[in-house]
């Protein structure tokens, strides 16, 4: 793991560009150390410099977290193909007019979810040798990555999902084998994420401490205390 | 409103009985005056002095509200009717047996929300003349009592219902014109409120700041944190 750039931000949280081989990532961190991490996934390979992520980064870190995003394979900082973003924009297109778009899913983003796993647990391997971090260690952002990683990664502790109502079928087969404590935020009349879907895979869950969370409005309209609640839910289970 | 008895909790807050004419209540106010006000309705005609509600008025007021529970008509300490007492076995009967209750709910808890709205009203006029007590009023708990009274009483600035499965035809039908801000609050596998019906019903209420929360579990078993995220809620609306 190499620092690329810092910066010191007004309430004492550092902000360190790194790479991990072809691995792009933001690491923040908060005054006092050894903190305990989160895991912050960009939704559906979005950037990891996308403004509500980081804003939600610095949040957290604010209030004693550190705080990681990556770019998944292809997306953000990385190289991209030429047929990655054929079907990103046909899958923008496709949801911008209400179409179905299993089918794009299931070719673009469930390989994505396979090649993205393991470059976040390699990045918590390394991240985990840093003496400023100490775990234990939640996971918020991506539902299908998280599901994924709840499953076969131990060291995930909690996580907080969002949206959820186009999710791979391999995620939504193995949600009932989620047993860590779930906090799951959806918009009500999210414009790309069918509602009887997310109600169905909240309720597959196979965790014994969940709970939902759902405000009107559509995808990009969560309340901002949607945030205060994310970093309470994790106070409980990681401080 | 004659005060009856009055007891100093271990963290400052005073906890009254009262009268009102023939309404019997409890007032808990903290030490800092003048407070804003939540009346906390026990649902569906519950005592109020049952030991969960009793937990949550006190928690409230410990965070600076002043909270007022009167008991409905028939209900908690006030004289009961044969017709009630079988009414109530009838319905406490049919939902342990997982009967529907639409029936018994007409028949019997709509009337009840009738005679209850304007003792409410009553006991809210009475409550704003205290120097203690400053406003602006939130309103906590029975659903179908604080949808009725979001309707007719513009005082009523924010408020919080608590499963909302069963609710009298009436309230379902004026849902849509509740217009305040408002948090949802229902269990998952609640025996006694079917979890369609509760998300409904959160569908149907006219205002634009509404939010649902969901845990996994019966009716009794909402976790404590809910209490902290009800009293965040009045917190961003109320002070």
């Amino acid at each position: 793991m190499q620092f690329t750039s810092e910066q010191r931000l007004d309430d004492g949280v550092l902000e360190r560009e790194f790479t991990l081989g072809e691995i792009p990532g933001t690491l923040w961190t908060p005054g006092a150390a050894p903190a305990p991490l989160i895991l912050m996934a960009p939704n559906n390979g979005l950037p990891k410099r996308e403004s509500r992520l980081v804003a939600r980064a610095r949040h957290y870190a604010s209030f004693g977290y550190a705080v990681a995003a990556i770019d998944a394979p292809g997306c953000g900082d990385r190289p991209r193909s030429a047929a990655d973003e054929q079907a990103r924009a046909d899958l923008r297109r496709a949801m911008q007019a209400g179409e179905p778009v299993d089918e794009i899913f299931e070719s673009f983003i469930g390989p994505l979810v396979e090649k993205a796993v393991p470059e976040w647990r390699t990045t918590l391997d390394a991240l985990l040798s840093l003496p400023e971090i100490g775990g234990p260690v939640g996971y918020s952002g991506w539902t299908a990555v998280g599901v994924r990683l709840a499953v076969v990664e131990p060291r995930i502790a909690a996580a907080g999902f969002f949206a959820g109502g186009y999710v791979p079928r391999a995620q939504r087969e193995e949600a009932p084998q989620v047993t860590i404590p779930l906090l799951f935020l959806m918009q009500w009349d999210d414009e790309g994420n069918p509602r009887q879907r997310a109600l169905d895979l909240f309720d597959a869950f196979g965790t014994k401490e969940k709970t939902l969370h759902a405000n009107l409005g559509g995808h990009v309209g969560t309340p901002w205390f949607e945030v205060e609640d994310g970093s309470r839910f994790f106070d409980r289970h990681l401080k």
